[in-house]
Order: C-alpha cells, then sequence, then structure tokens
C-alpha cells in the first residue's frame, strides 16, 4: 500500500529552523504549566528510507500525541481510532520521556521503550516534543468533507468483536461485567432495553457477539461479528429543503444522498409563518412535529434503500437546522422563538434519540443535534462553522448564510461573533413581483449588455419563467453598473437611460404606475409563458435585504475593530449563497469590497458539518465547543442600528 | 418547638475524655492523609442555655460536618438538606478553622466567622474537630426506619420554587439556562420531554416555577409553587407477597401501605417454578412481567387513593426483591439465574423508570432498583442489610433470611460476606404434608406439655388447618426437646416414647406406612376439620433445610476465623423469620447456640430498606456501596460442602 498525500505543504528540518517555527530544543525541558499551547515536531516518514517531512504543529497540553497529529491531518496508522487497543499508533517520541504504560510494555520491546517508542494515543503532550512517525501500514482512514477539510476517521459509533469466556461456577460475573471487562478501555454504559437483549443474544451465539457502542452507551449487542458494518445518516433540516446522506462509517464515505422537501411546506414557507401556524392552532405544532417526522423518515428509508444498508445498521443521526426547524422536529413549542425577545428553550439537545425524531433506523440510535447560538443563529450556522473550519482557521473570515434570514459570523481568528439579519424574503422570491424559488425557470445569472443586451442563464435550460434571489441581485448590480440604477437604488429617467444604455433602454417601461426593467420578453407564439421583470419596489426589497446584511457585519467588523480590507475570506453559504456570484455580491455591497477571488461559495456546509460529527468525535465535541467560543451579537436592540442601516441602503 | 429527643445515650466530656472515646487535642492538628477516619466531636445544646450532651462520631476523611452528624442522627437545622441553599445548619467548629465559601459570608458576621461559625453542609472534616451544634429552630425532619435506625430526610427528590426574571432583548438566556441559574446550587440535566414542557409553563405562570429535580435530574416543571407536595412510592417485591408504602418526602411519614399477593403466582410458588415457565414457553416472561406491572400498578393506585394523592405527585418509586423478581418485573430473561452457573444479567440498574415498571405514577419518575449480589443474594437482601446497618454496625451480626432459597449474611464489623443455601421448600409448607402458608388457620406455635400436652398458637386463632414455616421448626424443636425425636431426626419408639413423654405417646402413631405426630385433631362434631401431623418426611425435610442454612453461616464464620460465640446478634429477616420463635431456631441448629435475646426478628427489612433509599440520598451511595463491600461466597463449588451438610444434618 502507498502512504497517502500529506496535504499542505511541508517543511524540512532546516527550513523549520530557519524560519523560527520551532524553538531550538532547550536543554532540559520542563513539563508545561498547563496553559497555552505546547509544539510538536512530527517527522513523518512517507515511505521507508525516504527523507521524513516535517510538520510542526501547536496544541492545547495534555493532549494525545495521536490527537494532535489526528486534528492536523497526519495520519497514524490506527485501527481502534486512538483507544489503546490496536496497538498500532507507533511513534518515537524525542524529548522527556513519557511514562510507559502496560499497553507500551505489550506492544515494545525493553529497547524501542528506551529508545522512546510509545503509543502515540496514550502519550500526552505535555512538553515540546518531537515526534518521529513510521510509514502507514494501513491506508489511513479520512475523508475529505467540508470545505476541503480533511477529518480523520473516529466515529462516536465503535464495533468491537468479543469472544467471551462462558460463566462458570467459578466465575459468576454478570453477563454485563463480562461484556465490560472484554471492552475495558471504555466505560459502557447499557440501559434497560439491551440488558433486556443481552442474556439472550450472549447465550445465542456462544459468547461471540459484537458490542456497538456509541460515545460509551452499550446501544446494541448483536450476535457473531457484524463489526464492519457501521452506517451513521447525516440531515440538513431546511425550511425549503431537507437532505438526507447515508455515510458508511467504516471507509467515511457517503453511500447514498437524498433530497426532498420539507413537508412543512403547507404551514408556510419561512420559519416565521410556521411559528405563527403554532400560535394559531393548538395542533399546528404536532402537525408539524410530524410532517418533519416523516420527512426525514422517507429521506432515511430512501438512502437505505439505495444503497441496500438494512435501517438497523444506521447506528447514530445527525441533524443540522435552524433554531425554529429543530424545535418543531423535537415537538417543543417554537413560539419563544418568533416573538422579541427571541429565546430559545435551550440551546443543546443532550439526549434526543433518532426514535424522538421520528426514524425507524436502530431503535436506541443516538441523534446528534447540532446546538443553536441564538434563536436566529440555529444549529445548521453551527454546522456550518464547523465544515467550514470558522474556529480553527486563523485567517478573518467572514461567514454569510444568505436567506429570508441572514446569519453573520466574523472571526479574525482569535475571538469569534455571530449576529443575524432579517433580511426578509427577497432573496427567497418572496416579496418580489417575478420571483420565484431558484427551481426550473428561475432566471439565476444575469449580463447586461455584452454580446446580447440581456444575457439569462436559467435553471433548467428553460424558458424563463421567474427570478430567483441570486438572478436578482444580478439584475440589480447589472443595472447599477451599467448606469440604469442610481446609487440610491432608483431607475434613472428614460432620458438618461437612452443616453447611457441605448439597446436596454427601451426595456426600462412601466407595469401600471410601477417603473420596471422588462428581462425576459416571450416569443409570440409561446403559449403560456411570461413577462419576467424587475420593479422598482423589488430593487428596494434588495435594497432592504443588502442594508440588512450589511450593517450586521459591519458592526460585527467595527465590534472587532476592523475594516473592509482586513477580511480575508467571505464564506457564501446555504443553496443561495452557491449560487450568488461574487462580483454582484460585492457590487451591490451585500459583502465587503474585496477581490471576488476572496469570496467563496462554501455550498451546503450544514450537510457538510453534519457529516463531519458523524465521522469524527473530536469535530462533535468542535461543534458543542462552538457555544462557549462564539459571542451572540444581538442586533435589534443596538440604538445604532438604525442609522447604519440608513446608510447601508445606498449601492 | 421543642427539641427532639437524641435517641442513643450520650455522654459529657468527661466521660469521653475518661473513656478514652476521643484522644486529647492535639496542640498542632495536621491535615487528615485521606485514609481511615477522623473523629468528631458533637456538642449538642438540646435547649438554650442547657449543659450540652456530647456525641463523639467517627467518619471517612472528606465528609461534611452535615453528613457526619445526619449519618449518626443528629439533627442540625437544615430546609434544604445539605445543599448550601438554606443557610440553616449553623454549627461553630473548634479546630482548625476551616475556609469560608461565600454561603458562610452571606450567613455569618465578620466576629462569627473568626469564632468559628458555618455552615454545617459547606465544612469538610479533614481534622479531627469539636462541633457545637445549637438547639434547633426547625422540627428536625427525620424518620425511624429499619432496624429502630434515624434517617435524616435527604431525598433525591427535590422541589425548588423559583421566580424567574421574564427575558427580555439584553437577557436572551435559554428557557433552560434561566431556570438552571436560578437553582444553580444543582447541576440540572433535562431530558427532551421536559424540554418540550418548559417554554409552555414558563410562559403559562409568568415565570413562577417549580422544578422537580431528582438527582439532578429535572423531571418536570410546575407551574406556580408545588414545593410542598413531594412523594414516592417503596415497594418490597416478594416472590409471595408484593408490599407498597406510599411515603411523604416532606416529612418522610409513611402516608398509606398496601400488600396484595403477587399475580406471577399462578405460574409457581416459588423463583424456580416461574424461571422455568419461561423456559418452557416463550410468551411467559412477557406474561410474568406483565403481571408484576399490573401487581405494582394495582398497589400504587391503592395506596394513592388511599391517601388522597395525586399519582402525578409520586416522583420516585424503590423496589426491593430478589434477582428473579426483579428480572421478571424488567422483562430480563431469567433463565440464566436459574440454571448452574447462575449468572445475573446485570448486579445493578441505573436507568430504570417507573413507567418501565408498568407504574402510571410520574410518567418520568424514575425507579430506584435495588442491586444483587448475586443470584440467589438479591436486592430484597441489600435493602435488608441497609435497614438493619449491617454495613455500619461494628457488632458481628449474623443475617439470615429464611425461605426457599435462604440468605445468608456475616459481618465482624468490618469484612462482610454473603451466600445462598438451597433450603427447599419447607419453610414455606411446600413439601410438608400438612404444610401450609403463613395464613389463617396455620400452626405458627407449638409448646409440648405445660398446662396441656400440646399448646397450639393457630394464625387468626381459628380452628388449626395447617402447619407453616414456623411451627414446623417449633414442632420439631419441641419433639427434640421432650426426647420423642432423637439427634438424627428420627421419631423415637413408641415403648420410648411412652417411657419419656406419657401424655404425649398416643400421638405418635402411623398415617399408612410414615410414622407422625398429631398436632391437631379435630373434634368429632367439626364438620370439614382435619387432622394436622408431622411426618417422619417432615422432619426430613426440615432437617435438609436447616443443614443448609447452617452449613451457609458455619462456613461464612469459618471464613472470617470466628466461632459461634463470637455472633453478638443474629437478625432473622423476611416474614417467615418474624414468626420464628428464636428458642426454636437455636434448639434445631437453624442458628448458632446464642442467648435467645441475641436472636432477634427484624421483621420486613427489605421494605424498610427500600423506604430509606428514598428518603436519603445517602442511605442510596450506602446501598449502591453494598456492592462492593460485601464479597459473595459460591457454596456449591466448595468441595467441603457435602461435608459439612451432612456434619449439620442433626439436630
Amino acid at each position: 500500500m502507498s502512504p497517502p498525500e500529506q496535504d499542505p505543504p511541508d517543511f524540512t528540518l532546516d527550513e523549520v529552523r530557519r524560519e523560527g517555527l520551532l524553538a531550538p530544543a532547550a536543554p532540559a525541558p520542563v513539563a508545561h504549566d498547563g496553559t497555552g499551547r505546547v509544539d510538536l515536531l512530527f517527522s513523518v516518514e512517507q515511505s521507508p528510507g525516504a527523507e521524513p517531512s516535517l510538520r510542526p504543529v501547536r496544541v492545547p497540553p495534555g493532549v494525545s500525541v495521536f490527537d494532535a497529529a489526528s486534528w492536523n491531518g497526519i495520519a497514524i496508522d490506527s485501527t481502534c481510532g486512538g483507544h489503546g487497543t490496536c496497538h498500532k499508533c507507533r511513534v518515537k517520541i524525542d524529548g522527556p520521556p513519557p511514562p510507559i504504560t502496560r499497553h507500551d510494555e505489550r506492544t515494545f520491546s525493553a529497547d524501542q521503550l528506551a529508545q522512546g517508542w510509545r503509543l502515540a494515543c496514550l502519550v500526552s503532550a505535555v512538553h515540546d516534543l518531537e515526534v518521529a512517525v513510521p510509514p502507514l501500514t494501513t491506508r489511513p482512514k479520512a475523508a475529505t468533507v467540508g470545505v476541503g477539510r480533511q477529518v480523520i476517521l473516529r466515529p462516536a459509533v465503535q464495533k468491537r468483536y468479543v469472544e467471551l469466556a462462558e460463566p462458570s461456577l467459578a466465575d459468576q460475573r454478570t453477563d454485563l461485567v463480562r461484556l465490560q471487562d472484554a471492552v475495558d478501555d471504555l466505560e459502557l454504559r447499557c440501559g434497560l432495553d439491551v440488558l433486556r437483549r443481552l442474556p439472550g443474544v450472549l447465550r445465542g451465539s456462544d459468547f461471540k457477539v459484537t458490542a456497538v457502542v456509541v460515545d460509551e452507551e452499550l446501544i446494541d449487542v448483536e450476535a457473531g461479528d457484524t463489526s464492519g458494518v457501521r452506517r451513521a445518516i447525516a440531515f440538513d433540516l431546511g425550511t425549503t429543503t431537507v437532505v438526507a446522506t447515508l455515510l458508511d462509517l467504516e471507509t467515511g464515505t457517503p453511500m447514498a444522498v437524498a433530497s426532498m422537501l420539507n413537508k412543512q411546506q403547507p404551514f408556510g414557507a419561512d420559519v416565521i409563518s410556521r411559528i405563527s401556524a403554532t400560535m394559531l392552532d393548538p395542533e399546528a405544532l404536532e402537525r408539524l412535529r410530524t410532517a418533519a417526522a416523516h420527512t426525514l423518515a422517507e429521506l432515511a428509508a430512501e438512502v437505505c434503500q439505495e444503497a441496500g444498508a438494512d435501517p438497523r445498521s444506521v447506528y447514530e443521526v445527525a441533524l443540522a437546522g435552524n433554531a425554529t426547524m429543530v424545535a418543531l422536529a423535537l415537538g417543543i413549542d417554537p413560539e419563544p422563538l418568533g416573538v422579541a425577545p427571541f429565546v430559545m428553550s435551550s440551546a443543546s439537545f443532550p439526549s434526543v434519540t433518532a426514535s424522538d425524531l421520528g426514524l425507524t433506523v436502530h431503535p436506541r440510535a443516538p441523534a446528534v443535534v447540532f446546538p443553536s447560538l441564538g434563536a436566529y443563529v440555529g444549529g445548521d450556522i453551527v454546522a456550518g462553522m464547523l465544515a467550514t473550519g470558522m474556529d480553527r482557521d486563523k485567517r478573518t473570515r467572514l461567514f454569510i448564510d444568505v436567506g429570508t434570514n441572514c446569519e453573520i459570523v466574523l472571526s479574525d481568528g482569535d475571538r469569534i461573533l455571530s449576529t443575524a439579519a432579517p433580511a426578509g424574503p427577497a432573496f427567497e422570491g418572496g416579496a418580489i413581483r417575478c420571483g420565484m424559488r431558484a427551481a426550473d425557470g428561475a432566471i439565476e445569472v444575469i449580463r447586461l449588455a455584452r454580446q446580447e443586451p440581456v444575457e439569462l442563464g436559467v435553471i433548467g435550460d428553460v424558458e424563463p419563467k421567474g427570478l430567483c434571489g441570486s438572478g436578482l441581485v444580478d439584475a440589480v448590480a447589472e443595472l447599477v453598473r451599467v448606469g440604469l440604477l442610481d446609487s440610491s437604488g432608483r431607475f434613472v429617467t428614460d432620458e438618461a437611460a437612452a443616453d447611457l444604455a441605448p439597446a436596454l433602454a427601451d426595456r426600462l417601461t412601466k407595469v401600471g404606475e410601477e417603473r420596471v426593467f422588462v428581462l425576459h420578453r416571450p416569443a409570440p407564439d409561446t403559449p403560456v409563458a411570461e413577462t419576467v421583470y424587475l420593479s422598482q419596489r423589488d430593487v428596494r426589497e434588495l435594497q432592504f435585504a443588502k442594508a440588512a446584511i450589511s450593517t450586521g457585519w459591519t458592526l460585527l467588523l467595527e465590534e472587532l475593530g476592523l475594516g473592509h480590507s482586513d477580511v480575508q475570506q467571505v464564506l457564501l453559504a446555504g443553496s443561495f449563497g452557491s449560487y450568488l456570484s461574487p462580483a454582484a455580491a460585492v457590487r451591490i455591497g451585500l459583502v465587503p469590497t474585496l477581490p471576488t477571488l476572496r469570496i467563496v461559495s462554501a455550498g451546503n456546509v450544514a450537510g457538510e458539518g453534519a457529516k463531519m460529527v458523524l465521522l469524527s468525535q473530536r469535530e462533535r465535541a468542535g461543534a458543542a465547543a462552538l457555544l462557549e467560543e462564539v459571542s451572540y451579537v444581538e442586533l435589534s436592540d443596538r440604538p445604532d442600528f438604525n442609522d447604519r442601516f440608513v446608510e447601508q441602503l445606498s449601492f
């Protein structure tokens, strides 16, 4: 087997010393005081005998050497995922000799121990250390998810095949203790349901069983060796669209993906109308919960069927959604989310099961529900922050999820702030005359006066039927660029139009009393086609939306004492963000004025985050830590909000 | 209010010094090394100005002064049960000044702090200390349960009435955090069900609510102040009889008691026949589980109705039963308990709810299920050990629960051993010709040749119908005493009988081919009456049973290097033990040869233990600790068992 490619650039030892990336080894290193960071220098031997490449890494003291490597995408042999059981994560430590554990004694000769060989998962990095990593003998299990992030596979779902000694009068250990003793690196907890199954399964399989463990909870005991079969489903529970991804936890790869419209649609298109529904009808909450449950259950059935996977082999699910979607799916009254002061029942949901969500996967599968930072910065955003590494990247980055409610996160590599901006329905096509959802027939790209006066990109390459959010931004940006809209957002006079853009001037006309710009006129013989135009009021809607958003990130930048040019990357998230043209976003002021290369469409980051927490316990801990690390900034009670908003109205 | 009576004798300081109960105060006490015990001398002021009485106490270092007092029945003012919130448990410490907490600062003046006043629940006893306890201002909440043990009320079920600040844009704490912050001495955990109720209850009651907490789990939030209403039910789940006691956790007093026959009776009278039922019929387990559930549910309904208590105000239940009864009630396959090597699925059951037991009390009420030490030393025995203080008393004590299966526990004040002896059905009247259960008409006491040749004590004072276990023991003991049975357990010849006991000789006769002793001959005109007699085979049954039991305790005594006379107390437990005459038990060798005053009928100790764990978290921890403290001795694989058994056969 060939060793894996190391993705970030490596350094030679000389380069490291020259660059000052590591201090020269001190003559007598002392134990770390528990604060700050320790420096580890991994020297990774790509293949036997090759010159090792060097990777400097800084981690909090106390982290295991194995984890320090994992976090930084450095692969070390392991099949148990760092639990001290596979005895494969052999490294040679140069530095103060770490304590020798009983696992080390079983793994290494006395000579090797004296040379510094240890199991990486059992060495705490409390000093600066140099760590030699031998070539891999197994292909590392890692998956690239999120925005190019490599996640070392270490799912919370673990399976252990064990062959237990049969009980005797001399060994009357209880069934549970017998199993616990065989899996003694975990502190197995066991609920009543599993205990009910345990005696029968053990005796029906000659005491050869596979323990199914999720986060130290024994959720099942299966007869024989089923250790190769571990699956999980990641859900992105959107207000509009719900996506499910079935993951093979053995390899980290998706087995099937499916999506459908949220069955809550009949209660309203956005979160506010669904919250209103529960306020008007006491039975609506239960119906909304059921609708969410049916959506998730149908998708789960679909991905399992597509992959030919037994639903009972799905041992865990993850759910990323905004605070309202999560509350509705869990059957929690969402009313306090919908009215000031916008209060959540709880930020996190520790003890939810897949069956609580109405899923018929493994009956005791837990559900990881992403916590929310606020009523309008929900679990979908936390998942997105995880997927984009907002908590790890040292650059100053701005994350914007554009929608009816727009979530904004700003990190300067140290502090992380988040807020929500009420952008209104412009981006969903809601309050726009010819607005429509980003579906077949929606104009999503517009270029004025290139080869033809008006070039349109239409979803599905069909006759245009309307204008979706990204088309709206494009239309306004282009009209501002060619001068048909002035910086206050008003269409110019017919005279000025004829002067500025003669090829387009005839499209500036009126519908009723309102000035409009016609984007598409159907050919005369088209049967049911419609004229698609942009009205003055549409421009105002967008103007208000973009002002709300840019006020949001402007205030966050000020909070951290930063200007536009300090922002090194803007991530546009959500399905809308994926379609939005970076240039248009800059031109209308939706994002800070930056080179368009710095503006990245991050795609469905909520779904990626949901996958990551299933693949890696480390990432899961990171998601939980975000609750502490991110400060939520409430804009609606800021006295300066309205002034700033007015400032941001102009294009 | 008058101060409570202190039950154990108190000492004056002089007596204490003279008796050497406490070492004289060292000039400079040093912090304890964490092992062994610390000595506390409580000086309890019974009424203002009265001479304080002194109570020396030894506890493990690190225990709070409040707990040290609680454990020893010394009442200190408290309404929060030692949680640092009521600020009532004021004591004056003489010894190295303990650290001053923020609660102390709020409670005492600087002068008082300098004098050594502290809150007892916040002082760790790490040094030998003298503790002055002022007179009580509140009536102590304590209950006498078990064998004269005083338990200071500190239930796991707690209620806290809180008036929360309403949310605002400046205070967007989640509903759960708002509540957690108001109850900040507890680390409240909260499941999905409670979270579903939380937003509605808070807003429906102007944020004035009562949190219902069991062991830091928030099981409910109730509108308004319901803090005065806390109940629990203790169940003694016997193979034959099930007893329920509804407890008022505010006062520690029983509100109602009810009992009924276990509805599993149709599946067999003893545990082995019920286990066999599950082995013959795959559906029997579920039917047995349901039968147990119906028994418990009917009793719960009955005690609630009798006391006029809302079943939803029952926030916790406790269940003591033998390992088989518990397995069946929980729906766990009992087969491995019934066949060698007699293995339990698990010794303890941490996450059981009342609803798992089929109870319709509070829907999220937890169930404390007593752990078992072995397949035949079950949770009922652990409860009995708790109730009799087997783990605390420094005397050498033998605890015997006599029944079809007989459980034996021996403590020398340091080590505790337990074992089970298969006594067979003699004591339940099962294999005895005229045997019957201890019900109306059963002969339970027999005296030969006092005023009349045969004096009988009959349950219900009715015409005798049969012989129950205690009557069987009495009959054999009396026949041995008068010489009609020889020490090998054989009836003497008619000639010998006429010689030894002329007034009784005519009762020694035959039924069929078997020699019998007639205990009761109905008067000629009694319509359906029966002759009650003791047969030679009956004597053999009892002989085997008592040999099994005495072999058990003989081997335990040998294990600890003790003889009969070292035993300071024998506790006879279970409903059978309550009826058994101590003198008869000694005479037939069922218990060691001791003065009868040292042989105590302990009554229904399993039920008492179940009450104790509901009244006191401390006692609950004690029950769990017994699992570690008690060694289980398996007799059936001991090579010397059979020899010992034969030795013990003679009377």
